[in-house]
């Protein structure tokens, strides 16, 4: 498969978005490497958080640059497809400046979104068609279609229409459904290797893995991928409601047929215990709704686990969310205001609450990649399990 | 009533905030002051951004402060009595503490959410009877305990117990409820006088005139309560349905009673046009949820004029939402941006409309503030009647 052959002069000069691996972990599959995008460099592992319409909820641009220090954010392509649409996008000038993003942005295909939102949807080997969850329109995605979407977008990294099957499925729909995946990923390499010559933006284009739990499938899948020689890897599939233990297997038994000098990126996962046990096995980037979502529904992660801010013991604590985090909301706030603000219903306390647990996710990752570097690695992630273990 | 007569000593030594007029337009009632608190100084003629439950709804204390340059917040003693509760507030520290807001704090009686949101209500000499509406708890407020409700919050600034009636009512109504609103401010002021000696703290409090729209009653209440010798007077009953001229007048019937040298409030005031109206008339302190209530509902304010966010021409509009405005969203975001999030639901929309919103509010009170100390006051406001009478 020639995967981990060093790339040919020819292909180095087309590649659109480099990697550097810095630090690899002797005793685990953990690397630690800089991502060199057009909208800047992008220190891995890293976590990115969602954007799902262009913005990250209750966060600005600035919140979420400088004061978090986001060197990458996800946007969705289903929704940003369906509104404001990516023409328009397109005529104000992309992505990065329709919503002032002066960093990178990686956008998936909208086909996890047209599986799991949109209404009618029909799949063929020629694309799929869906219905909007916005007004019910009929709608088409092809390879091709996404690939021309995101590039509209100008996204820094885009990824590849791919099917994201339901758990559970039979091995044969797996396989089928696989194979379909692995055909599509063909067509829009093809696709966005033709746009690219024609024009001179940077990107990159990443496939996806697919095969549902089934390691067999994963192995076919990730092999033939590997042939596509992509600037980058993803793992799909992953948190579709399987036992978790079983998303860390379908990573396993990827990973050491990925090229090691691209990055590998787990698709929305996962909690914060889990985010060095997907570096532990390869992974470099990592994007899910947990941290923003959950904040808004009054569930916060903090260095000493988690807190559900409506409890009434939290009622009169004076104390900040988290004694050990930095960010704006734990340097200013006490958890009797916090609480106060979520029982209320008010906006203040999705866009404080946003703001801690995103910080928390990154900080995380920075402890992750400090970790990787200074070689003590594996005791971090020994650490992290006790503390898993401890908590209920 | 020695309204205009100057402090004697003891009343000097006795007062709790303190207001240094620092000129006044030879051609309108217009002033520019100083209002010395114990959190920090107020430049005068003040728009008061409300947050109504200890937030200003969407942005947080460091952007009001800070960016914003707010010197002073409204805060709901009728909420925030209800949720958390005084005696909560009151164990963490006081308002300013809780909310981690470092300037000062005006809080209202709590007697017009009383009167707009509470259910079964029953006025009474005494005070009035009322039902929570969050869970249809029954409460009473009283001239006194609304003093020591606020006095647990520690605001800077407190106002008394008022009865505000509906529009229209009878004179003989007004009448009777006028005198009640004198007895109470008289009960309130003895019951703050009395806890003031008590405590070393400093605040202030505002008896309020009433008298529906009947000059007569307006200015035998402020008469009545000029004997009272405050550190600041109010001008309520204002904005509860009557015509917009009706509210000017009631304030001009009221002004020349008002002692020159304590600064006047008109309570839950105004459109943007409105504002140097009030100020021409001798107000120094405003208050209105329009701009935040309005920002949220996408009904911005512009040196331009209004922009109501959801109308299709702006879905492609490039510019800023206001080209002359300094404002973190107007540096950062075009109006079709905004759209989108405004289109999408998105808690984003809401923090930078209400960022822009507030700060136009207070950048139009600098410039009123500016143009009566440059002595070019009468000249502003004929070009904001000029523009006001262009405007659709």
């Amino acid at each position: 498969m020639g995967s981990r052959a060093p790339s040919a002069p020819l292909q180095s000069k087309l590649r659109q978005v480099s990697f550097e691996l810095l630090a690899e972990c002797p005793h685990t599959r953990a690397r630690a490497g800089v991502l060199h995008t057009p909208h800047g460099d992008i220190e891995t592992p890293v976590f990115m958080p969602v954007g799902t319409q262009a913005t990250v909820k209750g966060l600005t641009q600035r919140d979420l640059a400088e004061e978090l220090g986001a060197q990458i954010i996800l946007a969705n392509t289903y929704h940003l497809f369906l509104r404001p649409g990516h023409e328009l996008i397109r005529k104000l000038g992309g992505l990065h400046r329709f919503m002032s993003w002066p960093n990178a942005v990686l956008t998936d295909s909208g086909g996890f979104q047209v599986f799991s939102l949109s209404g009618l949807r029909k799949i063929s080997d020629r694309g799929v068609v869906f219905q909007s969850h916005l007004d019910g329109s009929s709608h088409t995605f092809t390879p091709e279609s996404t690939v021309d979407v995101q590039l509209a977008f100008g996204s820094d990294i885009l990824m590849v229409l791919d099917e994201c099957p339901e758990y559970p499925v039979s091995h044969e729909y797996a396989r089928e459904s696989m194979h379909r995946t692995v055909r599509w990923a063909k067509q829009a390499n093809d696709h966005f290797r033709s746009r690219i010559v024609e024009s001179p933006t940077r990107h990159a284009l990443f496939p996806i893995v697919q095969g549902s739990m089934f390691p067999d499938l994963r192995r076919e899948c990730a092999a033939a991928l590997v042939d596509l020689d992509a600037d980058g890897y993803a793992v799909g599939g992953l948190s579709v409601g399987e036992p978790r233990p079983l998303s860390l297997e379908m990573v396993e038994a990827t990973e050491d047929l990925l090229p090691r000098d691209r990055p590998r990126y787990a698709m929305g996962v996962g909690m914060p215990a889990e985010l060095p046990e997907y570096v532990a096995r390869g992974i470099d980037m990592m994007d899910c709704v947990l941290p923003s979502r959950n904040a808004r529904n009054g569930y916060l992660f903090t260095s000493a686990g988690r807190v559900i801010i409506k409890h009434a013991r939290y009622r009169d604590d004076e104390r900040p969310l988290d004694e050990k985090c930095r960010c704006y909301t734990c340097k200013s706030y006490s958890r009797a205001y916090l609480r106060h603000l979520f029982q209320s219903g008010e906006i203040l306390y999705a866009v404080l609450a946003t703001r801690h647990n995103i910080r928390r996710y990154l900080d995380i990752m920075r402890g992750i990649r400090h970790a990787i570097i200074s070689k003590s690695f594996p005791e971090y992630l020994k650490c992290v399990r006790a503390a898993a273990a401890d908590v209920d």
